[in-house]
């Protein structure tokens, strides 16, 4: 039975990464006959330039028909100014995401052992990091509506947003979290900012309720400005964090950014089936598109997780893994991961690398 | 003329620290004839323990009559699970704020060169470190409406608030901001989220505006999850930061933790007349209350600021700065700040310090 598998590469550096990660996934799929099928679509900026919007019909249907997505990234400069907001390329990623209800979002902060080095934070702070952030992804201040720009009777703007989440939508990513935590350590940290937020009072409350079905898991509640500040200080401390949509963003680059290698980490996000979109967790970088040095490394990644998570893949998914792996073990690096007595390669040579280490 | 200063010592370490603090403030009253004239009062879970309200009217007429006022913390799980959310400790804060139009915070991130061994991050990141956060502080998601938590027609629950700023609150704090970086680097960078959120694409424009008037100052745009990377990855990059409450109370806490002694730093909130309320950075801290542990440092310097900006009085500003430098060159440390080969004191060793070096 083949696996229809839709390859969306995006803006900026996306079509450069993503084309290094389908020559991965091309291999693996012949080594380990997965009897995957790869489809192209466009989103973000690059369908607007070609159909005037930044998700095509096109790619709506394709993405509704495929067992699992792989996408690069999107977003840039050229459409920053696009008059109409719903034109622009985010909103391309995030109709994906709420269109095929890919609530449950997890991005994993890992701290490569061969990158010790590159990260800001002392070695013995974050040696051996390993945290997963659990982001909701189709609700909170995202999607509330109202919304908008509107003019007071005073005759002056205003600009509004709505933060708002459901029992039932609270409920099912507090499940993804807790289940989560139990394949790991069993901690959850759970973020709000309940002490001044009403929506996050909810949102405390239901995972509360919901932790009384997972009696091994050690819940804890922590307020945001707190877990900022302590993915700083002690960020091992933390095993799974769980949040919402806006906090979520923000907890999970920063923490992101721990490891030094953003160019690294890979993400998931996925329905309540597990069927999900892949990518990795960095930009779309306009401003070193184009120059092939761009890693695509968590493109591959992303690629590995996506056998693993939702193809059931596991075989082939760590032996990508591995290969990577290996590939840092020789010294190859792109740019961004670069330290003295590596030896610096292209995106594409970081892609041949792996091809060649599988 | 005598200036009349409020002092609201708070819950958890506040009475503590601020009782260092306003040692150090009588001596500087006595040695640079400043006629002060301090005047107690209660706010927070103390407030509520005594009036049943954590803001009570009594107090906001001190405020309000006050030139100046200095607060320590406020919080703590006593209170915690108070059923009326108006009678929280946190409320009484916030009601002090929005009361007063309290809407400019200061909140530098300074690296002391004596600490430079406190932060998790590596000196050549963060050595010479210095950061202020603009934060609007009676606006945004904080005081939103219509906020709350219903009941849907499904039955099910759903917790709201609203994101909302005005042209006029956004002009006004985008002045505070431009103004301090004319005093400082003259590079100011904005943070909002305005790829998604309507209402910061609004302060994006009005950002733009105002900063017509300020042709001297570098003005940049920086997304919100990009600034959490920033800071942790090269925070050096920045002068000053302007954003919005809620983002700000993030970014601000990730900022202060860049420089590994959040116990050190001091903030201001300021009226459009610079009359203001001065705090420590940090909270109340009640897990290490009643034990004379905590470090007072940052309420001095609050007071310090508080001389500098509301009061106008530089030299004895300048002077206690100058004696907190002299402590820490003495190798005296707070428990929050010590390393090997320093001499550990108790927080009212601390403050008695300070006083002598005065
Ligand atoms: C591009 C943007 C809309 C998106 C988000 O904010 O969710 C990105 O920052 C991310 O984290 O995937
Ligand atoms: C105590 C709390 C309401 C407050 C805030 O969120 O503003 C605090 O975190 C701060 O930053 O001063």
């Amino acid at each position: 039975m083949s696996k229809n598998i839709l390859i969306l590469p995006g803006d900026g550096i996306g079509p450069e990464i993503v084309a290094e990660a389908v020559k991965v996934l091309k291999l693996a799929n012949e080594k380990f006959s997965l009897g995957l099928e790869l489809v192209d679509g466009l989103v973000g900026g690059s369908a607007y330039d070609v159909h005037g919007t930044p998700l095509p019909e096109e790619t709506m249907d394709k993405a509704r028909a495929a067992d699992a997505i792989l996408l690069g990234a999107v977003g840039g400069p050229k459409w920053d100014n696009l008059e109409d907001r719903e034109l622009r390329p985010e909103k391309g990623l995030l109709g994906l995401r709420s269109g095929l209800e890919l609530f449950g979002n997890l991005r994993p902060a890992i701290l490569y052992p061969q990158l010790a080095d590159a990260s800001s934070l002392k070695p013995e702070v974050v040696s051996g990091l390993d945290i997963l952030i659990v982001r909701e992804l189709t609700g909170g201040i995202y999607f509330g509506k109202p919304r908008g720009i509107r003019t007071l009777e005073n005759g002056e703007r205003e600009g509004y947003n709505t933060y708002v989440y459901s029992e039932s939508e609270i409920k099912r990513i507090a499940h993804v979290a807790f289940q989560s935590a139990m394949k790991r350590n069993k901690k959850l940290c759970s973020v709000d900012k309940a002490n001044v937020l009403e929506v996050t009072v909810l949102w405390r409350e239901i995972l509360e309720e919901v932790g009384k079905e997972y009696p091994e898991v050690e819940l804890s509640h922590m307020y945001v400005d707190n877990a900022a500040m302590q993915l700083v200080r002690a960020p091992k401390q933390f095993d799974v964090m769980v949040t919402g949509n806006m906090f979520g963003d923000i907890l999970s680059d920063a923490a992101a950014m721990l490891t030094g290698s953003i160019g690294m980490l890979p993400s998931a996000s996925l329905d309540k089936d597990n069927k999900g979109m892949y990518e990795p967790c960095h930009g779309s970088a306009p401003d070193i598109a184009g120059q092939g040095i761009a890693n695509p490394l968590a493109t591959i990644l992303s690629a590995s997780m996506m056998l693993r998570y939702s193809l059931g893949e596991v075989a082939a998914a760590d032996a990508i893994e591995v290969a990577v792996s290996k590939v840092l073990d020789k010294g190859l690096r792109t740019a961004d991961i670069f330290s003295a007595g590596m030896t610096k390669v292209s995106t594409e040579e970081m892609g041949e690398a792996v091809v060649a280490a599988l």
